[in-house]
């Protein structure tokens, strides 16, 4: 029982892995999109093993494998599930399990991704499909060779209930498991070795990036016709238009069958939605109705336990994956449907199958509870792949390792704190988020809603249950209008910023504190390389924004705001606080030229900003087929376009550069 | 993988047992205070194996054992775990550990016991010291024999996440375990069973049951001396007084020794109480301090990690049984110390040794975790029995098999709601638990909450943080007077109350449910017989009290109130409602003779109440020292007081008969 050594083997550059025992249970890298993006990670810095080799142990304790990692006094611990409360981790004890969030940063959230991404500039993976337990720097072994000091809690002031550590501790069931070490030399060069190692995040679909709205849960085909109608007369903007469970002939459980009441022809409502660039997103769950089609062949594929008396099929089976795609490519996909909302993969315990189910393929039902939302992900992003159609869409569970997934998480919770916390988060974890907006209690958290989801990768109103439109609140029609109007100028500037991500491994929304650990920021955030957004929430009239070092200039207006680390705005109601970095270059969307970009330049710095375009539609730029501009300034505004590479049709032509910082 | 039929075993009246696999690992009941109480539970009405003995069954799955137990449509399920918001815990999935009560009835509580009562009129026990996972009625499996009907949520209204399953399925790591079933006909005789299975539940002595008062952190002997001064110029009773950790030298971690400025003279403080009439109490928590005498002799004996840098030892070694046992009768035991409220066993995770850790008796962290308030109630209990002397204390943590421990539970939170439904739910596990009173927002609650605790278990103010007095709140002095008045009243029924839980099993606090399964109230409870308490919480004017089957009478004028299953009673401040069944019996302690008895009869029928009463401190009464004397109203108020047992000097001489209700 003394604890081992691990052995650790470079991977990758920069990306060390260790194995105890050999794994038979699924790990979730198997289920990562691509294989790891090698060649992105060779041009990475290099980066020496980050841990001290010899304490990183292992140790077989009555049926666990049990980890043990060095850590120092001051490192903070980032990631361990997505969070909607804290940053850092430290201090905590995380059982991290798919579950739908209760309210605690406990471990139980919608992606239990068993990572941490350490303020001293690395990350360390529990490649595993289980419950994970992590001792966050609260186990102190008696034997430890940095014991804290010992205090009296009667005595000193600085008395705490956890002692500093020097160690981080994590237990799983089983005896064997497979750890990779993620090398920086910053933290956020270890999220993006660990983005990358896992084949690069996700570009999703250009339309994709655009203006969602999913409507009531029993809407007719009629009644979809009218919304349509609605946002075309109050002139908003509708990329994507989501249907709720009505749309199927049953649902909870479901039978992926059109309504024939509601949906008499179906193909004839996505054409014609298509024709207005509209497309239809489906909602639905993994639990196979009795009535559905495909029950009867689904039945010896099944799981022990039924959710709603729905069958879980064994997505781990491909003949599984077969029945369930088949299916859906041909009442789906073959009439023009984009993509899918995928619920209730993530719990609640009391619905969901117990750990002890069994399954087909012989993973336990702890293994299919946690990698559930990523077999569906697979499954249907691999559907429209052979289409060579990119999709996009959400998923209420996922876990480590699904970066390369079009797919944005989402919760049934609806605090509009919590929802960017997330999105801060998120980062960490190779995970998308969406703060999605449901309904408001007043005009003013209705637009500080729409704001915050505007900037985030998903923006979406889902008035599933309460039938808002963006003009619900008329006080505020014009600012929410303003609001979705500034991401469509954005979306140049968003796409580039997912090229990013799935080529460089930089996830597009992240944490101050991948910026400067010193941020510990949980209501304020980046979107892309030099957009800071800090959100405003309903009943605050200002917020303080923490800078990062170097200076920032107010997006709206281009002025330098005071060299501090900290600034308070007060920017009224019809403006979300954004500030872009010094040198900082965006480029935006004109109204009427779609082949034109207004390039703007922040501050008085030298910039570059290479911007990605390609046919945003099918998986060709996998094939070298997109474009890259560069955009840069440098001396006293010296600005130049350089196309540095042009594999496909262009999407811009027309570069109007605008300096909104006077000199 | 099949599953297997259990085999069954009657162990006692009424109790079967089954084991899985031969169970190496602790069980609960080996920690019992005492051997099953077998003359007892002979006596019990006869009761049949109540389940379906072929669907009892348990099955090894991926390294847990997984039972299932037969549910039917309409069974309830009380128990599982000490609960706080709710009372049938069907539908729910319990994770039953040891942990501080997070604001959530999911499994992790104070007293985790792995128990359900069901409506039905029967008990399951899984009798070991893991972490116990227990589906209550969530899981369906698709084989199931009686598969709950398909709804559609969109179609049909009465659609629920929670399909009606026909099975209890629970699961818990490792190969092994023991299970037993206790019988009824009624649930409460099933409680009564398995107390009486656990050896009985426990006897306090009669000093534990008047008022206790805990005092300020840092308070010294002459502060202490102050304080019950003041009670004394106040004319409040005081029975206990209770230190918390300022006693001792160091404290989190803990020495046991006391603190040489604060209390130089402890044995003269003790003297000195004891001549008035007053215990002491201290409080400690189980993490050895190193500064401690007996760290270095626990120091081989203690767990792989620290506690707040303290040892953690392994009281499943008799051996640290000895040490820590061998100090405290020394130190504290010998000067007349009464008993200890024992920290800190509870939780929670970032604090405690992780589920991990090793202990030089082979039990795992989790088993140890599980167990570690039972170990030292164990050692405790057994160290004051020594001594002939019953002692009376708090614990934090505790589990089942402990009803025969006299320890009752507290917890750090404090919503006046929450701990009325925990006293509710304790009846069910055989546990005691304490709504201790700290501080309070107005005079109102103060009252409110003074009133709750003198009709529980301990009636205590905790003090130690707010320094607050019976009187803190003059406007309602007088009346917070009288509520402690009443308790020291109702003593002679109160300690004849627990001599039936310690002989008969039928727990002195418990749940109306336990009255009748049709009344789901968590906000009233029965303490004893015949007596309802219906406590007020600030803010209300009035309150519906859900009656039994019936008629009642009101305690304190005696009138009979309306034939119905629901009253509303608007008492006023100075009051809290207590109803009494029609030919109920109430001896009350009077004033002036220590020796006289008021016997109160209420309503208009017969009745029979059972006097006990011994020398109230020594475990004589386990030897037969005891006597009893049946109360007993026959035809027309026909009173009539017989001695069926005298076997002690008795207590009282003179019984006053008062028939409350006028006819």
């Amino acid at each position: 029982m003394a604890a081992t050594r691990l052995t650790w083997r470079e991977m990758a550059a920069g990306v060390w892995c260790a194995e105890v025992a050999e794994q038979s249970s699924p790990r979730l890298l198997d289920l990562a999109a691509g294989p790891p993006a090698r060649e992105a990670l060779a041009t990475m810095p290099a980066a020496g093993f980050p841990l001290a080799g010899e304490r990183t142990v292992s140790e077989q304790i009555a049926g666990r494998v049990v980890l043990r990692f060095p850590l120092r006094p001051d490192e903070r611990l980032y990631g361990l599930g997505l969070q909607f409360r804290t940053l850092d981790a430290r201090n905590s004890v995380r059982g991290l399990r798919m579950d739908h969030y209760g309210g605690q940063d406990n471990g139980r959230t919608h992606a239990p991704c068993p990572l941490y991404v350490s303020s001293g500039g690395y990350a360390v993976l529990v490649d595993a499909a289980r419950t994970v337990t992590v001792h966050a720097g609260t186990a102190v072994r008696l034997d430890s060779t940095h014991p804290p000091r010992v205090l009296d809690r009667n005595r000193d002031a600085d008395w705490t209930p956890n002692p500093v550590s020097d160690a981080v501790e994590i237990a799983l069931s089983g005896p064997s498991v497979r750890v990779l070490v993620f090398g920086g030399p910053t933290p956020l060069d270890a999220v993006r070795r660990y983005v990358l190692y896992s084949g690069g995040g996700c570009l999703p679909p250009r339309w994709g990036l655009g203006f969602w709205h999913r409507v009531p849960l029993k809407f007719s085909d009629a009644d979809v016709r009218r919304e349509v109608a609605d946002f075309r007369e109050h002139g908003f903007p509708l990329e994507v238009l989501g249907l709720e469970p009505g749309w199927q002939s049953h649902s909870y459980p479901c039978t992926y069958q059109w309504d024939p009441e509601r949906y008499p022809e179906p193909e004839t409502l996505c054409r014609e939605l298509l024709a207005q660039g509209i497309r239809l997103n489906l909602w639905e769950n993994p639990y196979v109705s009795p009535e559905a089609e495909i029950h009867d062949a689904l039945r010896p594929l099944a799981g022990s336990h039924a959710v709603w008396c729905g069958l879980v099929p064994d997505y781990a089976l491909p003949e599984a994956r077969e029945v369930l795609g088949r299916q859906h490519d041909r009442e789906h996909l073959a009439i023009g449907v984009s993509g899918y909302k995928i619920d209730e993969v993530d719990g609640i315990d009391a619905w969901l199958w117990p750990d002890h189910a069994t399954f087909p393929s012989g993973h336990t039902g702890e293994e299919v509870r946690q990698t559930y939302g990523l077999w569906l992900q697979k499954l249907l992003t691999e559907l429209f792949r052979r289409r060579n159609r990119r999709t996009y869409g959400l998923v209420r569970g996922t876990n480590a390792g699904a970066a390369g997934y079009p797919y944005v998480v989402y919760s049934d919770c609806y605090d509009h704190r919590e929802f960017i916390a997330g999105l801060c988060n998120s980062g960490f974890l190779g995970v998308l988020w969406t703060p999605e907006v449901r309904g408001a209690g007043s005009a003013e958290e209705w637009l500080r809603r729409i704001q915050s989801v505007c900037f985030s990768p998903l923006a979406m109103i889902n008035a599933w249950a309460d039938g808002t439109k963006p003009w619900s609140f008329p006080e505020v029609e014009h600012a929410v209008r303003e609001a979705i109007g500034l991401r469509r100028r954005l979306l140049p500037y968003l796409y580039s910023a997912f090229a990013r991500y799935h080529f460089d491994g930089t996830p597009p929304f992240r944490a101050m504190a991948l910026e400067d650990p010193a941020l510990e920021a949980l209501d304020q955030y980046m979107m892309g390389d030099s957009l800071l957004v800090a959100p405003m929430f309903a009943g605050q009239q200002s917020r303080q924004v923490l800078l990062p070092p170097g200076r920032w200039a107010d997006f709206y207006n281009g002025e330098l705001v005071a060299d501090a680390a900290e600034v308070t705005v007060t920017p009224g109601l019809e403006r979300i606080p954004l500030f872009v970095r010094d040198g900082g270059i965006l480029p935006l969307a004109t109204d009427d030229d779609p082949t034109a970009l207004e390039v703007r330049h922040y501050g008085r710095g030298e910039g570059t900003f290479v911007l990605y375009d390609d046919d945003g539609e099918t998986y060709d730029y996998e094939q070298g087929a997109y474009n890259l501009t560069e955009l840069r300034v440098t001396g006293d505004r010296d600005a130049t376009t350089v196309p540095v590479r042009q594999s496909a049709p262009a999407t811009y032509r027309r570069f109007e550069w605008r300096f909104m910082t006077q000199t």
